[in-house]
């Protein structure tokens, strides 16, 4: 029996996991659609790279930081030595539940998703390299303990123990507003302060395609529905709960949104509704588990309008968060926190009551210091890494290559060649994207056309 | 053991779910692809708007009206105050099972998407308000009393009574044959009757972007195996049958609709591709439980077929169903539920015997009586819904709107913008959408360039 | 308990099915991002409609041929009429177990793919109507039988043989490497030697569309874990580490592609790390059963750094395969699947030791024998079919059609319609394709704008 329903649970935490995993191309191109056309390419390649890189030190020591036995019992950080390299996890667990390597994989996912939506906020003038450098750094330093505190609940016999934010303060947060929305929203506002601004900021490029932004908040939407519903880790009511609210609050967000714009602006816009259906969604995710559906009705419905308000505020302090990933990913992701505090059910798969349903200031205290804790440890380590690169390697393309912009400039590729290419003799080295890079550099700088002939 | 059964089935439902979810950008991508780049957000927008007006709508009473006890034990519409919120789904239920929260939320999307479904019909000319409050009140008025008809099953215990045709006229409908395309295809052509022809009819803008549709056609392709092998409710041999006679009538389709316009007119197109595959998937819907794979293949084809000769009634008698809902919902929907009539076997999970299965004609008669009663009921109320909107805030853009696009005119924005903006100072408000879509509309006055330099 | 595992493995093997199935449009939009413009269409209907004609077969005889008792107990080819239109698998199985139906219908996703796997060789030259008669002559003569060797294994009892690699030589291929990309990689190369180069190489357009690129590649990711994941056939352990190492290596394929090209080229491209990634699923697919999650990374990461250097051989020995097929497919595959013979980890589910943990060199030889048994095999028979058609029906377009662009001149569409078409009066017939076709290839050669009035 408990053989099955380990199996049952198993095959829903797979599909999870698939379905996460296409979050890795939907916010390359909910990203990459929302920059110009020059920068598409090193948008969409800021999110698979950091995936790429996290991935990999997750294997070796980022699982263990995180899910491992917690330092000297503290609750501060997993001992990243526990299970290096995961060659530990390659067997089935003596008691029926959830393989080991499989909560490894769908937490891989959460830490390179989380990483690559900082990629945002420092649009159009971070160097491939530093951003590089940058991911595996923050990673380790930022990601992994602050995802250790919410993560990791100590074992229910005592032997391991977990982090602080789940177990001695007992803050609720389903599936990582904290650990994911907050910590990367804090991150972006403390790495665009050292970046600085782009040299055309306040004003901003169009977005090139919005059509490309829509299909990646869509798939976002979809891959969503493992993250959340997968964070329940079982295939019974408790994930059931989670897709319904999560679905309700993202139907909330799109409508809130764009009333709010249409009021204020006069136009419902496509990344209005792009943008209301993430902000739902980040504004849910730690809220999931914990209230009812009208309450997902009533978060979806706050984080759309708040957000819609909040996207306009780097404008009047002058930080250049260029994708709005303060704006959309800290407010909602502190919104949603907050929430809980007040409309927590406790019918709902948390069992919590917030301040509407009797349970008085308990809860709402405990989510405020869990998301000062995040604010404050985020911004500052992610500060300190910003400068450090920055004194070192520098964290800033040349204006030139700024202007430019950053596919030709950094990544010798044009995201688009829409004419026919005239094409001339072969090329005198096997290496095609040099040539190819080289064209397009004098394409781009020759004239209006972004295709060129192959030297 | 029931519970760990349970569990599987809420696994694959769960799974099922999220791949339905994806049809929402996947019907936003598939009918953005197909109209002129001036009017593609504003037919994504009636995609993700039209789920989530209706998604709301489906928490707050539409589940209940559905799949709530019927009133007056009618089989005509389920009590709409019975779940009023979903509240009361948060608990588990005592008695082993689908999670009720789930079955919500897996019917949501259908309700969603359905709605969504007919705004291809309408591209390039309608209100995106008045679309939005069609959406509300049609779904209300025809989707919810028709879904309860079709969907709801009496319990087994006769506490709780379900809809006419799923119970009483026992019509065979797997996964929403009559509720989802024959309801969606009517409403279509009842709506563009009062709505009008676009004023270039019956001429039509080429699709934009095909790679864009054949995208579109390919999630929904996917999404399909949810939708269909969702219906099952259960994770057994009824679903993989589903899903084996699912890709099986796709196959069939794609290939019907080729050789049927390479015969016609000369060419295998990528549109007649995505069609196909559409018009088979419509087909194979209602009938994917009740038929061999021989069978799938055979509805498919004929889908396939039928459908491609279809899209040119249009043109014949003049409305303008601008990207073919009726010709591909409508037909296929229809087909494919006649179609069971004469193919069901029954070694297939529905057990029942058409015509060629030695079932006589008994089958075949309930299956016309439920199109029959479909289209009729739908037909009339939707017509009478479009009447009262046009009579009151109007359905039809201005012409001018009309020949802009819609895009700019309405949502302020243009789906691309492919040149290197030259960039201004600083917005004078935090209020970038309303500079940007001023910048738009007078780029697409002044000259042919999509791209502008923002005020 | 044994009939509720049974359900779980379904549930998993449904969702896997589905994730599977999002493959279609994911080849064909990352090969049709890769060529240019005017041939984009092709390219995604040469997956489209190789994966429709596949999959009727499939039906017809296909599943019988690759899984049926093999004829003679040879191990070479089921019995093609052992389940003839696979009517005979509508019913459960008596034991509990996976349904027969939705192994067959896995089973039919794989077969379609690895066809359609070979259109990137044969870019922008090759007939539609060849390529699906290709495909169909392909699948029957070459794909089936392989599939048998590798995937078919004998039953428990013996009742039922299976084919000679999974058994007599038992050469570990957990997904597919040598059936599917090793397969898939040799015919690209047999094909392309009899159809001969195109007009301009070696020189190559570039790609027209480097985000529909990282997308397919993204949705291909998603995909491979339904793929990988799914050949576990059950909801398990075995599941959960191979869906890890997928993950480790695809991380790890994107990291060395980008140094390799770093370092020699100069730049880290985007499509670098599309090509990584997937040269690195291709490697870990025969192995993502076998090897330890330290394993994967250094198969992924082998896996991007040798097809990196691979895809500039066919400049060298002056073969066109013109997305690499070759490049990525067969040497990836041949790599993960000999390094196998290495990297083996008893831990792992296969529970085999390679060389470097204490296996000798037993394993190694029964991969290279697999190896070798497909590579000739393979190379053979496609290039007696490549020859035979082209004898017959001629495999290549007429050079104008080539210099045009097979999109208009086969398919009569084009990808993009950029521009505001002006529009003419109603067409004469409803036949709007081919007026479509007549004034596009009107503007094709008439000048560079891509959109053109209608007639």
């Amino acid at each position: 029996m408990e053989e099955a329903i380990a199996a049952a649970d198993t095959a829903w935490l797979l599909a999870a996991f698939a379905a996460v995993s296409l979050m890795v191309p939907g916010l390359a191109m909910f990203y990459g659609g929302m920059v110009s056309a020059k920068n598409t390419l090193n948008m969409a390649m800021m999110t698979f790279g950091a995936f790429a890189v996290v991935g990999i030190l997750w294997v070796l020591f980022g699982y263990s930081a995180v899910l491992g036995d917690s330092i000297g019992g503290l609750g501060i950080l997993g001992d990243p030595l526990e299970a290096l390299g995961l060659g530990s996890l390659l067997e089935a667990p003596a008691d029926p539940g959830l393989p080991p390597a499989l909560v490894a994989g769908f937490q891989l996912l959460f830490a390179g998703i989380t990483v690559a939506l900082i990629s945002g906020a420092v649009a159009d003038r971070m160097k491939f390299g530093a951003w590089m450098v940058f991911a595996g750094i923050w990673a380790t330093l930022v990601y992994f303990p602050v995802a250790h505190w919410v993560f990791a609940f100590d074992s229910e016999d005592g032997s391991v123990v977990g982090g602080w934010i789940a177990n001695t303060l007992a803050a609720v947060d389903f599936a990582g507003g904290t650990a994911v929305h907050v910590n990367a929203g804090v991150a972006a506002l403390a790495l665009v302060l050292v970046l600085g601004k782009r040299r055309v900021f306040p004003a901003a490029p169009r977005p090139h395609s919005l059509p490309l932004t829509m299909l990646g908040a869509g798939i976002l939407f979809f891959g969503w529905f493992g993250f959340n519903g997968g964070s329940a880790l079982a295939a019974g009511n408790s994930a059931a709960v989670v897709v319904l609210n999560t679905v309700a609050a993202a139907c909330a967000g799109i409508c809130a949104w764009l009333l709010v714009e249409k009021l204020r602006e006069g136009h419902a816009t496509s990344l209005g509704a792009s943008s209301g259906l993430i902000a739902a969604l980040v504004g849910i995710t730690p809220a999931c588990g914990a209230v009812s559906p009208i309450g997902a009705l009533i978060i979806g419905a706050a984080a759309g309008a708040l957000c819609c308000l909040a996207v306009s505020i780097k404008f009047r302090l002058g930080y250049d968060d260029s994708l709005d990933v303060v704006g959309i990913h800290l407010v909602g992701g502190v919104l949603g926190t907050l929430l809980i505090g007040f409309l927590a059910d406790p019918a709902a798969p948390n069992g919590v009551a917030g301040l509407f349903y009797g349970g008085g200031l308990d809860l709402l205290w405990r989510q405020a210091v869990a998301v000062a804790a995040v604010v404050g440890y985020c911004f500052v380590v992610t500060w300190l890494i910003a400068k450090l690169l920055d004194k070192t390697m520098g964290l800033r393309v040349h204006e030139d290559s700024e202007t430019e912009g950053l596919d030709v400039s950094v990544h010798g590729e044009s995201a688009y060649v829409m004419e026919h290419a005239p094409l001339g003799g072969p090329p005198t080295t096997g290496s095609e994207a040099v040539d190819a890079a080289e064209a397009m550099t004098a394409s781009a700088v020759d004239g209006p056309t972004m295709a060129a002939p192959k030297a």
